[in-house]
């Protein structure tokens, strides 16, 4: 396990499922639980401090309307934390990206786009190709046969 | 002590000292502290949980950015916790506004006006007084008072 | 009866409806009214009075579009008055959020997330505690089983 | 008098004197008070009242922030009432312009721009123009003369 | 014939035909026409000057997207303009609102709400009410109507 | 061909097809192609050098979310190059239409409307009929025929 | 004069200052008016009427607020209309944007950035060099510096 | 070096300035240019290129109004990118932080809050703190001292 995928309600599932999607899709590791930060905050800090004793290298948390999962996290552990905002109200989710992204300093959240899981997952894997040439590799061969794949399937008819 | 002031920065004081204007001008008695959620979220606990020993009854809470204080506050207690987002970036406060009130249920926060710490503590005042009633009647007199020099004041030559 | 909900339309009952299972979750008594402050402003005056005559504590008040009715009850009364912001109309909110929230000074309300009745219910609750230490010992026991409930549900599989 | 200006807070008076300007421009009488739907409204309720006895014939109101007061005195006359929503706080004055036009049916203001009270006033003394011919004629004068006067301010040097 | 609504695009239909409703329902003569801004300049300023010659004495133009109509039509016209914002596009009808509202002096647009043709209609009934005493009659037995409406309207169980 | 229609994604193709359309109907030539400028960088620059060598004089480019394409392209090209905002995410667009018009000096695009591909076909015509006299003329002659088609559809009732 | 710069008010010169120094940086003839599309709006027609005499190819069309003026034009000719919004209220130009870029179909404006007039400056070069070789030329040279200039610049000291 | 800071223009030299300060006070190598990604594109890919070779791990790029810069390098390497959105224009920098945080899967860029080039720097180190132990340990004491800072810090006089 590598990576921590943390969600703060089991409404968010479909969108933190891309995460798991990308990271499957690129051999790496992860866990993921649904805790709020507002409804269990000392749930919580038992699960990033497990987290960290446990191995986590990076984090992904995914929240809605006042999402201050992302940050919360941030509060409690080194670890890079990835937040990626959920569109959960009638408000097309630019709450929760301005909740994640707006972090003061020095506790950084890096932000994804909203509803984005899937490049919360490509976003863990750059981070852990830092450290791990084989993921390095992996990662260089999926973005080679992205651009392939682009190429046979540019042809469109208007 | 019945209102204790939390703020986030130590820039958010004149926005918060609005809120302490309030209070004196009630005859409410506060205290005030600045503790960042994400710089101090150790800290922030205890400072909750001594509050809440010491008989704090309204804990009102001044943040900019993604404002996480009175959220995470909130879910450290059950005491009622009044927000008052603070117009800290480039946005003008609506980022510190969505972070405020856009809280998940069931941890409320009550979200006054961007840069409002006066309304924070005349809230504050309210919540008190369904309580006690000397304090009720003060605030009767405040805003029949109010009434009063709005008549006084209502001529003006254009 | 301690809390008075009032609505400015029968379209807002769902939401509303969610204010009432919080009062309801936590043997809180209420009233129930729909009226508009544009369409019927003296019956809102006399509801009002009539409310603080019968011992209402705190006034739960949800709109939408231009959503003056919490501020319009807030600058006829003394209690504390919460604010729910509806999503009534094609801006997602965001106009009942800013016509509830920026209230000026010295007139506060608490406003909640947008269409958050249920935070509304639960706000007055935290409210109400300050005065009854009976539901400051349900709201304790509350919070504490969502945390406990929140162990036992942490679980997904992505 | 025929128009009368309201405007919530002193502060409100550059914005509101070019209402002002705009009406004695064009030679129609107006009345001016300052007169806070929150801080006063019953002061309100009496000035609305009277100035229907006076004979007022379109209220022009300026306010900011959760700028009520328009819609306020809409619910309280069948005058047609002219809003001017102010830029008071941080938000550029999209909230007092969204707290002005948002109102729901039947009872409209007629909200014009931002920081407009220019505008306002042009917009009363077209309303009144339906009935006054002599308006009509002072007003059809004003159009022609602005025209002229572009015509000859329209050289300019890049 | 008293009051002119134009509407930018067929599609307007279902929001303009509550400004004709609410103008049956007070007795109110009008016309209607669908005349494009862009696509039919020419025809709009022909229609305009018609309309004038007509005895038309308030113009209501509803449009989305650049909502340009109503202040197309304010430019060529001394009469009153109400303009009606559609949300037509993705954006919710901000666009449509601030290009209705935001006029530059001295050609204002009376902006209602976003798709709130009925307040457009209201918003006529009562410019002309300030000449026409039977339509000012009919307005205030409307209102008060509407308030014994809501008082017998008021109860509602949660 | 003259014109080069590029999108970001296939999902983009039923907005793209309205561009496509507009040349159509006006005996424009054009091509289409699939090329995202993240997913495939160095495909999207041998793109655009083959465009300009087989003589293409505008491009078309449509994108959502952060909506590079358009810009990506015209740091590419000094061709014209038009930019079609696509509503794709929870933002209504606005993400891709800042992302599309706020462009830095000296490399502009030139922006429609959210998800408006027509329009964007009828600018790329325009800006042809600047060289062609023939497109000049076939321009001339549809936008007369449009004011006349504006004329006989301009009844309806309300 | 291959263009025509009009703007809606003499206070828009600093930001079509602009759009002058970059036509005259690539040798492009342009005239220049100030012609508001509300105050003046036969002159306008006028106005456009004479530029298509004189042969104008583009026109640039700078405003403010409800920023009606390039779509406007753009309905009275098939000249390409490039629209600068312009930020010149309390919204920070949105207003301006979203009534310049959401333009109906089929009467496109092309929109560049808020304030960008030099943007409009060099979009209407690319729009020009499709017909004049020379200007294709000198725009190719122009952009080649750009890039030699940028390397020349790339080094900073943090 | 293990990290490139890469702006789009010298103008964003000052919120840039503080991504430096954090690494240098951890201790983490970088270097800074000035590249922009419209006006150099060509420039730009050699760049990024080459500061593969020269092995750097994790890139910072800023960049103001349509803010592609991270986004352009992040489809050019399959290193890390941080972005940090600059308020360059008129629009408060929300124009920058959709266009940095809004990307299409699966080329993510890791957005920072508005003009918060600081936690840009810190959130390099986390990243890299996963492979570097050293400094996994100097952000430890860092964030220590930072709550033992907050302890000290807290007493304020309102």
């Amino acid at each position: 396990m590598k990576v921590a995928i943390i969600m703060g309600s089991l409404s968010d599932k479909p969108v933190m499922g891309k995460a798991a999607d990308a990271l499957r899709e690129l051999g790496v590791g992860f866990t993921a639980q649904v805790i709020s930060a507002h409804r269990a905050p000392a749930l919580l800090r038992e699960a990033v401090s497990a987290l960290e004793k446990e191995g986590a290298e990076v984090i992904i948390a995914g929240a809605g309307l006042a999402a201050h999962l992302a940050g919360v996290i941030a509060s409690l552990t080194i670890l890079p934390v990835i937040g990626v905002p959920i569109a959960a109200g009638s408000l097309g989710g630019l709450d929760a990206l301005l909740s994640t992204a707006q972090m003061p300093k020095p506790v950084p959240v890096a932000a994804v786009g909203v509803d984005n899981g899937a490049n919360a997952g490509y976003l863990a894997c750059r981070m852990l190709a830092v450290k791990y040439p084989e993921l390095q590799e992996r990662l260089s061969r999926f973005y080679s046969r992205l651009q392939e794949d682009s190429k046979s399937a540019k042809d469109v008819v208007l």
